[in-house]
């Protein structure tokens, strides 16, 4: 619909997300690059063995906690979710309701099909929509719609967990390679010289479990939540809908009731599309 | 209503958030002070790089975790709200309950209408009203109240662990940068008089962080989650008590039942001024 | 009822409470006189400073995580209730109970009211027997009761929040404290000999916060809870009792009921004193 | 039934508790006895004044948390039931379950009374009968019986808590312990040589502590724990097939009903020794 | 039915848990390899009173935590369990579902019967049908599968919270070591040469308990709940599918029903499968 521009793209990516990682792992490489040997001093925080026992580690024993290497390789692809804005709709969403509440009372419940099939994209609601023109019990499609709901919510969790254990694992591992290097360490003092040096890469890899944790899982993990909610509240506000509709509710109730799921400065800004809309 | 006096101002901030606040960085000023340099020793624990990584650092991953730029910075005015006294006046929202509910008794429900939109300031009632006054179904009327209630609750509970979170970064990112400090120390330990020196900037960081969680992060988010209680348990009131006026319950009894909220010492001032706007 | 001797005095204080923190802190006391400076030895743990930024951050803190000032101080003050015995007098609740469903079965309901003002102090049976006797509504009656029961919780848990809130601050502002006098101390190392004092100065932060948790605020915050159960279940019993006793169930029916409350040890001493008393 | 022998003691005790506690220690006093002094290194773990602050503290403060002296010392003497072996013989039971529906069935409830004062020892299936003797509602008996289990419940996990604080205590007053110790040593530095030893003893604390918490403490309340779990569900077992008799539900469905607690082995097994009781 | 080849052992045992398992110690020996003495570095690692405290005291601590001994032993061969791969074949149980709903619908509910001898393998489906084909009551089905269900549960938390205990208990015990070794290490100091080995046979313990929780008791606890999921996910589709097909209702209304229970691809999938199996 519009040329893919920076200002497209930035439209695109979830700005918070990108900004926040980049800037803070920048904070990191600055605050290194403090140190006495400058830029040179980054030299001392990449070791690889550091790395390969930490990051190693945590990821083989994530490996371990998961039912199969697909679902391991799917949550560790789940990163980029949090690069894809989740725009929180619910505007658009109760407008679709109301409209389909409008076709429904003027046209009767089976006109709701055509409707879906045109405009409805959401896989769920033409679900929903689906079930009612079929005639299903009521209490049969909110049986199906919140088993539905329910499940998705195991799958989020079931990833959002993943990035918790990680972030566990992260500074776990972390501590291990430094004991392990402690341990080297002090069974062999006899060059004094080498002790600061040898005790600074024992605690590298406390350093990457840190970092793991820290500017990696937690935030992957919370933001997926956030998004969790996100969308699992569209999706109530449709179960919600889609059930008065079948129950022949005036389409001005069901605003009324959608609309005390959206904060007051977003219902007014609804009110107003609305009423345009309805000009 | 008052000349905007030192007295009228401390009526209309939280005194308790504003003078705890300042008490506590004050306590840490002087205890600082009181180091060998004197006042002079603050310097030391001035460190603009040691407050970009821990600072910079925890609020570029809590800017991650929100879902766009403009909640985060959304979240971060919310401290605002620790300033403002929440009082937690169930006596007066229960006198209003009440004198609706005579209203009500004498006028009918209709009459609800006029009252709302003269005395009544407080959005959720007014709400509540005019869907009692449109002769809603109980029931449903409950259930719009009930899901505005948990909305509301939901937005609070996102500001409330932004806070957490932050307050759980904090010291996180303290001890990055402490990490960061120790082994860039470590890796140069040729001049052994700037180890002390070099350790304390070190420290800094960690310093930093428990600043940001034990003086801000934590308080806030405190109090924002008391406040939250004070309102959803003054809305919940409103709820109960409107419902009662629906079904026509007797004045005196809605009294009864709204008094229960209240504690016994609050409840004996409730009935004195009742008693006396009776008269 | 009798002289206040010492005995008397045992009586109405909590021996455990006061036992308890007497002994811990002489075993503090203790403990810090076998130093090597003997009783002299306290001198180094009595630090104004040290106790400024410990005990004044964290009760700062704590005051802004108050509503207001007031609150703040009767918080402060609930720690005389862990010195009032509670006694868990289920036995005494339950046969004043029985004894009133004997009048309101021989005399009818509204002999209660009777009985109410003579005998019973306690004002939430008081309040019950009142909305029995006005006739209300069973479920309404219930209703009240129980908001009322969980308004009580409710206060309480606040009150038990404080504690635990300023015991997680203690320790949090005496590291604090240490990481200042650590920083300080570590600017100016010329003096190599006041290392271990200027340490020995910043470990006292630490120590002063863990006394404050771990003497003080758990202590008192798990002692309020415990009575806190006591006194919701005694008030579950009541509720209990007289919606059985509006139901006009038989008191033998209701003692059986309300004894399962009880542990079987206490029961057979129940029915002993019951019977004794049926006499 | 049978001479007091060394299998008839092993039958009656819990090994796995003794076992477990007896090896645990034991290590740690092979542990200790491999240092450079041998079995004399013992002596530098045996501190009077280390045991008085660690052990002293956490017991006085454990003392304050609990509501009476003698609830105190009756949590401490609930170590000992770590001792019993609590048998979870569900199969016992649902074999007396259905023993008594098959005798109600075939001579009516009331000859349940018979059978409980003749069989029956268990006190809680007693009460049950007899209320189904005496023809109370069903409802009302499985009010009676729920409250009571609920308030056993209660009961335990008062002890059970009491451990659980006093684990936590444990390495609380170990800490502070420890700090005293260093800010003793610290403040008097003069003897160089006696740092070493200094600092041991005040590590002792900290011992003591991680001793008292994870050879005693979390054990036994992990113990208990399961010990209640096992003890809960033997007696919704009773309650279920109780119910079930009173409701003249046929023997063979309460048997189906009951297996359903059990695992699959144990079923089996219940059902081979059934058969074997039905010739 | 395949010949026991090394794809077929794939198949056959859970690759993600042996994987990852061996790839994390795999990274502790390189990482310890890579010491100054090179392989023989490992040496250093292995030390028998280190592991006989670590080990044996957690080990012991967590065989106390036991009802007994036999209950300890299953416990710990749980561990199998994660090399086993738990197949979540919600597909092959839906199918069957549907299946036994055809038959039911053809051939009425007791042709189920000779359906559940023949095909099925999985005893609680096999139990649920028995129950149908008995005509017992569908409330009453119901509660004995749900049961069931439960207690499996509860079997499933008893051997993960195993894990869980004997996780925390590895640190604690490493560091009651690590204690023993600084104590009799300090107490000691005539030979400064041997502090550095001695503090590193102090940190062995330390390094043993966080290896025996972060790469066993962790990921087998982890890895076991996932399992559990998936398992009781399971068998809540064959209780509502039995339950569904008890009730009579239309095999495509309960494909529709059971399909809400999986993932959308899997969906297709399974529609797929179903379709061709429909030819």
């Amino acid at each position: 619909m519009s040329e893919i521009s920076w200002i497209g793209w930035c439209l695109k990516v979830d700005l918070a997300s990108i900004i926040g990682l980049v800037l803070a792992i920048l904070f990191v490489f600055i605050s290194i690059s403090l140190g006495d040997a400058g830029v040179a001093s980054v030299k001392a925080f990449l070791d690889a063995p550091s790395a390969m026992i930490t990051f190693g580690g945590a990821f083989a024993v994530s490996l371990t906690m998961q039912p199969d290497i697909k679902t391991f390789l799917n949550c560790l692809k789940s990163i980029k979710l949090i690069m894809k804005p989740v725009k929180s709709n619910e505007e658009e969403v109760i407008k679709q309701i109301i409209d389909l509440s409008n076709v429904a009372r003027k046209e009767g419940l089976l006109a709701l099909e055509e409707a879906a099939n045109g405009q409805i994209e959401d896989e769920f609601i033409k679900k929903g929509i689906l079930l009612i023109v079929d005639g299903t019990d009521p209490e049969f499609v909110r049986s199906i719609l919140e088993t539905e709901l329910e499940c998705i919510e195991n799958r989020h969790k079931g990833t959002i967990s993943f990035w918790e254990s990680l972030g566990g694992m992260g500074p776990a591992w972390g501590m291990i390679g430094t004991l392990v290097g402690l341990i080297n360490m002090l069974g062999n003092l006899e060059d004094i010289n080498s002790v600061g040096p040898n005790m600074a890469v024992a605690l590298v890899t406390t350093f990457y479990g840190s970092i793991l944790a820290n500017w990696i899982c937690t935030p992957v993990a919370t933001k997926l939540k956030s998004n969790n909610a996100v969308e699992i509240m569209l999706k109530e506000i449709v179960v919600e809908g889609l059930l008065s509709i079948q129950a022949g509710e005036n389409p001005r109730i069901i605003e009324e009731k959608l609309k005390s799921f959206v904060s007051p400065e977003r219902r007014k800004n609804l009110t107003s599309q609305q009423e345009g809309g309805e000009q």
